[in-house]
């Protein structure tokens, strides 16, 4: 177990692995536990528990075919995979459906949001488009944007600072990635295009406030149900000649999206929805179930917060009322933004006085002081997280 | 079945769409026939046959992590894809898996083609690298190279007009797609960089002759047992490096792969690779089915060539040797590169007076009196095919 644990707790870098796999230790020891990736394992659990009425089987004949529905703008869409989207987004309230709006599926949202930066700009512009989200934004948006230096688009930093009389794309993440905040664009100049990534929109991380209904939504199946493996995200688009393109580009990129991991998440999402609205008694639903683990989760993280004589502090959110639970409800980011005492280093510190591994704020575009931490661990691991935590006294600097 | 027929031949467009299920109609009279990509349906048969041999299982509490296997350079590649992987190129002797050479798992090898790139080229350099290919080339490679307007990468066209004195990429593809050609490189400078793509160097296609032992080569599932649905490729590569590089691009693009797809793909290879090693007595391999299929195809088709009076021809193919049948055979690619009568363009002709519809000679760098038929449809498709070749007079010019 304890092995296993630091097996899918490390990143692919080797020094960490072969530091961690030399000799099985006791948990509370020496491993490196790992939370700069937001692996939903927490979820586990509660997967394991519905046994066989998640239970895909594909026969060997099935699924020969590029096509899906040829009839469909998104021709490489399952149809039942449409189908659960849309209904568990019903059941939920947390986005806009009708039957205008287009789905169209990826190799998770990442995909998508590529696929969305080729849409939303023009081969027809002479300098490529300039993409900009509010600081801290997820770590991954600028090297996306980057790695590839097309001429159509290029990143151009913080939302917040962004003065160029020019066209622009933000991307607005809400609840945000790292600080769990709720987001609406802030640029808002004539012509602007927008990217809304709702990947943590669901309730047990935020009360849902209302159906989200902007130009272009993603989704992805691995924050929503902790499905990591299976790279499914989703588009909501309304405007039919930008998911087009988007279809153009997961053709180009990857000539669709594999029809295996599409029959799983249908069968998931559907699963879920279901659930919602006929309930069992004897058992919560998948999201009151999320909803108790995280807030138990960030219970706990406040308490050590507290104890920690200003060493850490956590970011504050407002109660709201969720339409879908129909109560006021916490918000509990899957992310912890935690900050340290000014003139420390929080990544630094934590990774050195306690083998914690964690992404850095200024890769978020933030400052040293603050850094990210999973709250989507497993148990074992986030139990032994809390208890390196409250043992931290701030005196390596780590500068 | 005539409809299912229709659906699964049409592409997207919204015009052969319509007009096909307006109303029913006998498969000899109006609907269109859509060979214009690779669709290999034509296996479908063999995997129904197999039944529960190659059927997957899975719970819903598996594959949850994003990690498959973190102590391995492609982190994201299922261990038992791997295994599964080397033991088929064994078996067959078509590629030289050496436990020194890097397996990097792709959604499809489109996307591994797009990783090459980026993998290959460097951001060092002040210049786009040439990327060149052999006309006719696969029509895909121009745009995958060219759509979003990279500043590492750029298209340069017809490797045998190459004369450039700056780095560049060749990519071999080998059987060639579209003419079936076996080749290798053309430029052969010092310095050149060359990407292997070996879609097609299966026994079903083509005489194995020996393994082949690139730097860098391409392979898809979809078109060595046809399941186009499975969007999972595989590299094999030489260089630590420029593997660890692809595995990059993957993350940045996608964040690995789809588990179910990988598990499928291990299903299904390893299940060709043991009936191959331990031969049922009752019934052919995989290979030698899709050789007696491919190889009836061929015959039929240059019959009706030959019977054509001179509107079509085709092109030929030497026998070898073969090491994993031990027989002479001969080459059955997976396309026919159809060449008319000179005056005439041969894609509008079948389109016009058959309503065939294929892809013209120009998509692959070649002339108008070509067009690439897709040899790997349905039975009924492709015997309606013959039927309507057999049938073309090549009165309408079509230009």
């Amino acid at each position: 177990m304890v092995v296993g644990l630091v097996e899918t707790a490390v990143p692919a870098a080797k020094s960490t692995v072969s530091s961690a796999v030399k000799k099985p230790t006791t948990l509370s020891s020496d491993p490196i536990i790992n939370v700069a990736r937001g692996d939903p394992t927490i979820y586990e659990p509660y997967w394991k528990k519905m046994g066989d009425r998640c239970k895909v089987v594909i026969a060997g004949d099935e699924f020969m075919s590029y096509f899906c529905n040829a009839m469909n703008l998104c021709w490489f869409l399952l149809p039942e995979l449409d189908n659960a989207i849309r209904t568990l987004h019903r059941v939920v309230g947390n986005a806009m459906v009708d039957d205008d709006r287009f789905i169209v599926v990826g190799n998770g949202s990442t995909q998508l949001f590529h696929a969305l930066l080729y849409a939303l700009s023009s081969s027809n512009m002479l300098e490529p488009i300039n993409v900009v989200a509010a600081a801290p934004f997820y770590s991954s948006y600028p090297e996306e944007t980057k790695f590839l230096r097309s001429e159509l688009y290029k990143w151009a930093g913080d939302a917040n600072c962004y003065d160029k009389d020019e066209p622009y794309i933000e991307v607005v993440t809400s609840p945000n990635n790292p600080d769990g905040s709720i987001r609406g664009t802030v640029v808002n100049r004539e012509g602007g295009k927008a990217i809304h990534d709702l990947a943590y929109y669901w309730p047990q991380y935020a009360p849902i406030t209302s159906k989200a209904d902007h130009d272009a939504m993603l989704f992805t199946f691995s924050k929503a149900t902790g499905h990591a493996g299976t790279r499914i995200g989703w588009a909501i688009v309304k405007d039919k000649v930008i998911a087009a393109k988007m279809v153009k580009f997961i053709e180009v990129s990857s000539i669709g999206v594999s029809r295996e991991a599409q029959l799983r998440a249908a069968k998931v999402l559907g699963f879920i929805a279901d659930d919602c609205r006929n309930p069992d008694v004897k058992g919560e639903n998948f999201f009151e179930y999320g909803r108790r683990l995280m807030s138990e989760r960030w219970g706990k993280l406040r308490e050590m917060g507290m104890k920690s004589n200003g060493v850490f502090s956590l970011p504050k959110y407002l109660r709201d009322y969720c339409k879908f639970t129909g109560e006021y409800t916490d918000s509990n980011p899957a992310f912890a933004w935690l900050k340290s005492r000014e003139g420390l280093n929080c990544e630094n510190l934590l990774r050195d006085e306690s083998k914690i591994i964690t992404r850095a704020g200024p890769s978020f575009g933030g400052d040293s002081t603050y850094t990210r931490v999973s709250m989507l661990s497993r148990d074992v691991e986030f139990e032994l997280l809390l208890e390196r935590l409250a043992a931290v006294k701030g005196t390596v600097n780590g500068n």
